[in-house]
C-alpha cells in the first residue's frame, strides 16, 4: 500500500548534511575509516579457507532437508528471536564435536555461540578488561584480537615464542618481572594449534607447563582454537580446556575455517559466571538462526567426509608455496615456517630487509601480504619489519607458485633481497 | 588426524570449577542472568511475524540460484571476511528499496547491514550517549532499545503520547523544561510506524512538527522504521529521513519483520561522520553473508509478492484478536488499539486494573503477554501497570480468539475484570 507522498512533489524540509554532529558524538566514539578491502592478483594477505572446498551446495541441501523433514519447526525457530546462547540444535552438535574432536565434555547451556569467534573475542574481552590491564599474548599474534584488546584499554604484552610457540621459561620469567614491578597480567591470550600468523602449534607438554604457570599465578588463558580443524600433518595437540577443567580456560572456537567465514559462526566455552558476565555485552540477539540451521545439517552428516576434502587440499597448497619459496628464496638468507595446517606461512626475511614499508608498492605490483608490524602484540612496531604472513589457502597451487616467484622478484627489484 | 591422546588415560590437571574469577571482571561488567526463553500456550507475549509466512523455500532456492548462476563469485564472497558494510549486492538492493518504499536515496556507502536492527542500535546509541545523556522516546518504547539505551548510561525521559504517536507540543514543552532546569535532551529515539507496543503511527504533519522541532533544539531523531513493511491497512506515511536530508535523522530497519528474524539483517544509514563513529563499536566483521545472498536473491524478484502474500494474513489475525477482545472484554472498561499493521495491540486496562502483577500466573495458565511496565520509557514504574501489549502476529487466526476468551477469564478470576 503506497502512500501518495511517495509520487508528489514533496521536497525534503532541510539541505543535504547540514545538521552538525560535531557536539554530540560520545567520549569513547573515535572517527575510524572504514577499511577499503582490496585484493592483490596474488592474494596472500586474506584469511580465508580454500574457496573451492566451501560445500554450499551441502549447506543449502542442509537447509532444505531441515525445511522438507520438520517445516513447522524450522518456521518456528526462524520466526523467534535467537536465544543469547543461539541455537540450540547447533549447541548440541558442537559440544559432541568438543568431546569427539578437542576431548572435554560441556553442557549445552556452557556454550554459546557467536557471530564468527570475533563476536566471543569480544565480549570475553569485555567481561574480564579494565583500561590499563596487562594482557599477555604471543609476540606475533592475530591483529583482530589484539584490535579489540586495544579498544577495551588493555596494555597488551609480546610472549617470546619459537618455532613451537610460547615459551613456557619465557612466559614465567615475564611474569616474575611484572610482578617486581608490582604488576600482574590480568590474562592470556594465545592460539595454541595453527597459530595466527606464524603457524606453530604448542605441544601438550608446554601447555601443561603454561596451565601450571596460570595457576601459579592466577590467570586465565583465553584460547583461541579457530584453526584445530585444518590439520593434514602431524597430531592434533590436546586443548589447553582438555587438560583443565578448573575454569581457568576460557575456549573460543570458529566454524569459519572450518566452513566459511561468511556464515558467521563463532562459539565459546567458559566458566558460568564469566559467561554471564560476556554475554552482557551483546548486542541484539543470538548469531543468525538460518547458518546455524544449514550448519548444523550439514556437519553432523559431512563432517569427516569434508575435513578429508578439504585438508589433502590445503596441503597441496602449503605444498606449493613453501616449494616456492624453497626455489625463489632459498639464498636469501629467509626462513619460513613449515605449517602442518592452518592457513599460514610465516615468512622471516634478514634483519635488515624492510619488507613492511615496501608492502604497498608490492601490493599495486601484483602480490599481497600482511607485514609483521601488524601482527606485534605490543604495537611497538619494535619487531616485525622484516617479517610477513602468506595465506596459502586462498590462491590455486599455481597461483600460490607463480605469485612466490613474483614476490621474490619484486624483493630483488626493492633492494631487500 | 587424531591425537592419541584422545584414547589415553590422561586426566585433566585441575578440579572442576576450582578457579574464581571474583576479582578479574571488569568493572563495566554484569552478573545479568541469562533470559530463559518460555513460551505460553497462547503467546501473545512473542515479538515475531507469522512463522507461516516465512518462505524458507523461496530463500533457499535463492541461494542455491545464486551458486548456480555464478558459483566462483558467491563462493569467493562466503570464503571472505564480510566488509563493515555488509555484502554490497543486498547493499544496493537495499538502496533501491529504500528509494520505492520510502522515497529517499542514499548510497550503498552510506547504508551498513549489521546482525539485526539491535545491532544497528546498539551501535548509534554508543557513538552518541556519554553516561547520564538525557535521551526522549515515546513513553511506552520498545524494550530492547530501552535495555541497551540503560546500558550506556542514558537518562531515558518518556514523551507523552496518544493514539497518533508523539504530541509535538508535549516534546517541544518537555525540550523548553529540560532547559529550563539546564538540561537538554541529546536525541530522539522514536518508532514512527505501527509503534512497538502501541500499534500507533506517526501522521506527516507530525513527523514534520517533531523534525522543525529537532532542528530548532538541535536533537537528532533515531527513526527505528522496522515494521514499515507490515502494513494491511491505511497510507504508509513518509519515514522521518525521506522529509529530511540535513543529516539529522537515523534511520534504523530490518529484514527481521518482512522475512524472519532468524536471518538476524538489520541496517541504518546516517550521515557519514556518525557512521564512521557507530561502526567502530563494531565486534567482529560484518553480518553474515550467507543470509545476505539468500535475502538479495529472493526479495529481488519477490518483494510485492511477498508483502502481498503476507501482510492479508496479519490482518486477519489483527481483526481475529480485535474481534475476541469486542467480544470478552466490551463491558471490562478496557480500551485497545486498532493496528493498521506491524504485530501488536496495546491493551489498556481501568487503570486500576493491576495485570503486570499477575503476569506470571496468567502466562502459566496459558497465556503470555507483556506487561505495560516493560516498556515505560523512564523504568519508573509509574504508567503501564494496567496495560499488557498482546502480539497477533504469531499464532493462528483460532487461538487469537480462543487465547483472548480464556485472558478474560484469566483476568476474571484473578479480580482485574
Amino acid at each position: 500500500m503506497k502512500s501518495k507522498w511517495l509520487d508528489s512533489d514533496w521536497n525534503p524540509t532541510n539541505m543535504v548534511g547540514t545538521f552538525s554532529y560535531d557536539k554530540l558524538f560520545s567520549r569513547d566514539s573515535a572517527d575510524t575509516p572504514l577499511n577499503p578491502v582490496a585484493h592483490a592478483k596474488y592474494d596472500f594477505a586474506v584469511a580465508y579457507p580454500a574457496p573451492e572446498t566451501l560445500p554450499m551446495d551441502g549447506l543449502i541441501q542442509a537447509l532444505q532437508t531441515a525445511v522438507d523433514s520438520n517445516s513447522e519447526k524450522v518456521l518456528a525457530e526462524m520466526a523467534y528471536y535467537p536465544q543469547q546462547l543461539g541455537a540450540i540444535e547447533l549447541r548440541e552438535y558442537t559440544v559432541q564435536k568438543l568431546v569427539t574432536d578437542r576431548g572435554f565434555s560441556v553442557t549445552s547451556e556452557e556454550l554459546a555461540l557467536t557471530n564468527g569467534s570475533g563476536e566471543a573475542l569480544g565480549l570475553v574481552i569485555q567481561a574480564l578488561t579494565n583500561p590499563g590491564d596487562i594482557v599477555l599474548a604471543e609476540e606475533f599474534v592475530y591483529m583482530g584480537t589484539t584490535n579489540q584488546l586495544r579498544r577495551f584499554g588493555a596494555d597488551i604484552r609480546g610472549v617470546a615464542i619459537d618455532d613451537g610457540g610460547i615459551i613456557p621459561e619465557a612466559l614465567e620469567k615475564q611474569i616474575i618481572d611484572l610482578n617486581s614491578a608490582g604488576d600482574k597480567p590480568k590474562y592470556l591470550y594465545t592460539i595454541p594449534e595453527h597459530q595466527n600468523p606464524t603457524g606453530s602449534t604448542l605441544s601438550e607438554q608446554r601447555r601443561r607447563a603454561i596451565l601450571d604457570i596460570a595457576h601459579k599465578y592466577g590467570m586465565p588463558i583465553l584460547e583461541d582454537d579457530c584453526y584445530v580443524d585444518l590439520r593434514y600433518k602431524g597430531e592434533t595437540q590436546p586443548a589447553f580446556r582438555a587438560l583443565d577443567d578448573s575454569g581457568i580456560v576460557v575456549y573460543v572456537a570458529s566454524y569459519s575455517k572450518l566452513l566459511a567465514p561468511g556464515l558467521r559462526l563463532g562459539y565459546f566455552t567458559c566458566s558460568p559466571d564469566l559467561m554471564r558476565r560476556a554475554l552482557s555485552f551483546k548486542i541484539g540477539s543470538g548469531p543468525n538462526q538460518f547458518a546455524a540451521v544449514a550448519i548444523e545439517g550439514f556437519l553432523k552428516n559431512n563432517l569427516d567426509l569434508h575435513r578429508d576434502n578439504f585438508n589433502p587440499i590445503l596441503e597441496a597448497k602449503c605444498n606449493s608455496m613453501v616449494d616456492a619459496l624453497e626455489e625463489h628464496f632459498h639464498n636469501s638468507g629467509a626462513v619460513w615456517s613449515a605449517p602442518q595446517g592452518g592457513c599460514y606461512v610465516w615468512l622471516t626475511m634478514p634483519e635488515d630487509a624492510d619488507i613492511a614499508s615496501i608492502r604497498d608498492e608490492v601490493f599495486d605490483q601484483g602480490v599481497g601480504y600482511v607485514a609483521g608490524p601488524n601482527f606485534e602484540a605490543d604495537g611497538s612496531g619494535r619487531i616485525g619489519k622484516n617479517c610477513a604472513r602468506l595465506c596459502f589457502a586462498f590462491e590455486s597451487v599455481e597461483k600460490n607458485s607463480e605469485g612466490i616467484a613474483l614476490l621474490a622478484q619484486l624483493f630483488k627489484q626493492h633492494g631487500v633481497m
